[in-house]
């Protein structure tokens, strides 16, 4: 039966993408063709699987079993050198000062208005830290700070690629490769190991709220062994192919930045305040700014919406759109799925705040139509 | 009749793209889908059409005619302020001590270690500059220089567009639509006007060797209503959409910044040495980097191959492939088109010095088998 969740809309499937050598190819490419990948985008200039043509199966997986996720798209930016330590805390706006050897940490990178300009995980390996990013080019950021300010660093996008094993059977799986110490990592807890030679740093990380592990690959040569091998593993846990998903990601209300930000949006107005340290005596890029913002308040939330009515809605947005309150533009919402477990259209949307603390009933302006909007806290689920 | 320069093969049409609010549309999108869109790239997390369909025609209407192209990726990092002279000159290996307003001058911006990082034509215009850009956020650089150094600036991504109009007849209808005085304006000069009362700056550039103007529309909201004016007044001249040009690209040696280049090229490796000035007194970043490749000379060299036999070869590259001389691996490919005016399948690649000025015969590994090579200098025409 074609449910609202299975299919991908016609509208969602019309732009060929002309490929060409600027645009890059993960080192799992070939092996997500082979297990029959339907769908990409296009992020940190390189493909990414969105998805392999069955998204109920996909979600499935993830929720109930483990799935694999060619993530070589969230690339690093790799620092080491006498002065790390110091630039990694300039260009994070959170106390670094009690990291240790083999943590991770979700950080704000910010601009010097405050600006959110990317919100990876950073991790602290023994010689060096990986800010692992979304979608916007850090190397040139970091570059320039480094440069300007004369840290004696070297800063590079190695040769790494994330694999993502995600779902509740993941760390089952993951035992079974690494061995069972692996099940006392920690949250973003990071480990330098290999995998029959393969040389990889695991962390227990992931975009979802499923649990799982990411496969940091540090030999793009053997993205296609590595897949192999995760996959033979993985068949008695039932694994299977799929990518970020996007249904999960709206449930759980997991911040994609650049889809739900806005370019001059703060961490405050994306959710992420309680990552961003303002009282410590730590100095950052942007600490001022969000001090006025900590003081003053956000303009804006990023808050969920629960649409009226139970029909599905058009998944996922193509664009923004338009989002009003008492007839005026009162912000836009980003993202919209249907929810099997909630029974219910629900989406992710950027409000300014005297609206949400009103609690106001919104009107969503969709491309199909105007639908009514209730306000709701994030994650959903 | 099919021929090699009029059909896209199969194997660039595999890859469905699904949208999302993280990959900006065009203000002239909904124009290129009703005039027949077949194929997009991703620049500058943008959309960005590459083929209408037929390629023939697309080439015919430039080299011969005149065409219309959505370059609207062509995104602009505004520069304005009391320090914006000091910081653009920072930001460029070139003297700029002389530029007037209604300029417009090519630039390497590069990093501290003298990699290029982008190659935008820079615009003065009465109040700032635009730096417009190929495909690297040179937003966040900008900003982290300006920043770290405390210049008086503000730094923004304004509400610009530029549409192309391009071929021999470009001149003639620029001429139409703006009056007879646009003769006069000079190779990347600029003047701000409008059209109908649409705001834009209009430009003698473009990214081809055919001639023409850019039209930089200064509000996204009328993208429809240019294109479709510059649609109709040019039917005379037998105007049709198309996109950068491939085949002409590589005929005319035009950089494909990020394709033809590596992560690690400097200006002098991309062809752009002579726009780089490393004698001059005025100082910017990389300087020093630049003025030890210029006393050394370059390890590697852009130049163009012309492939053995007549054949047509297979059309555009997806990934850079290897170049050999005498067993070793010596360089990559970077783009390769059969040339209708050459009557020979050619391209571009980046290969070390030595070889070059040795002359050396060069094998290319391409996807379809191994095959022979001569060295040529770019352009080719």
């Amino acid at each position: 039966m074609t449910t609202p969740h299975n299919t991908i809309p016609a509208s969602l499937s019309q732009i060929t993408l002309m490929m060409s050598p600027r645009i890059r190819r993960s080192p799992f490419y070939e092996a997500t063709v082979r297990d029959g990948v339907s769908h990409f985008t296009v992020y940190n200039k390189m493909l990414m699987p969105t998805s392999f043509g069955n998204l109920e199966a996909e979600l499935q997986r993830l929720m109930s079993g483990v799935a694999m996720w060619d993530v070589a798209v969230e690339r690093q930016v790799e620092v080491s050198g006498p002065d790390a330590d110091r630039l990694v805390q300039h260009l994070s706006a959170r106390d670094l000062s009690k990291m240790r050897v083999g943590q991770g940490k979700y950080v704000a990178m910010c601009d010097h208005q405050g600006r959110l300009i990317n919100d990876p995980v950073l991790l602290k390996l023994s010689d060096r830290y990986w800010f692992s990013l979304a979608d916007s080019d850090m190397l040139l950021w970091v570059r320039a700070v480094a440069g300007e300010g004369n840290f004696d660093v070297n800063v590079c996008e190695p040769d790494v690629s994330p694999l993502a094993i995600q779902g509740p059977k993941a760390e089952d799986l993951v035992a079974k490769l690494f061995g069972q110490h692996i099940r006392d990592i920690k949250y973003f807890g990071c480990i330098e190991t290999n995998l029959q030679g393969i040389p990889l740093v695991l962390c227990r990380s992931g975009w979802s709220k499923q649990g799982g592990f990411e496969l940091f690959l540090r030999d793009g040569s053997k993205g296609d062994t590595l897949w192999e091998l995760v996959k033979s593993q993985g068949q008695e846990y039932g694994i299977g192919p799929g990518s970020p998903n996007h249904i999960e990601r709206v449930e759980s209300g997991l911040l994609s930045w650049g889809g739900d930000t806005t370019p001059d949006s703060n961490p405050f107005e994306a959710n992420m305040g309680k990552y961003v340290d303002v009282n410590t005596s730590v100095s950052y890029i942007g600490k001022a700014a969000l001090q006025r913002v900590a003081a003053e308040g956000p303009q804006r939330l990023l808050v969920g919406l629960v649409l009226d009515g139970t029909a599905p809605s058009a998944w996922p947005l193509v664009e923004r759109v338009a989002v009003s309150a008492n007839g005026e533009v009162v912000g836009t919402m980003s993202a919209v799925i249907y929810s099997p477990r909630m029974g219910r259209t629900i989406g992710i949307a950027q409000i300014q705040r005297t609206v949400v603390e009103a609690g106001d009933r919104l009107l969503v302006h969709a491309p199909n139509g105007v639908q009514g909007a209730t306000l709701s806290p994030l994650p959903f689920l």
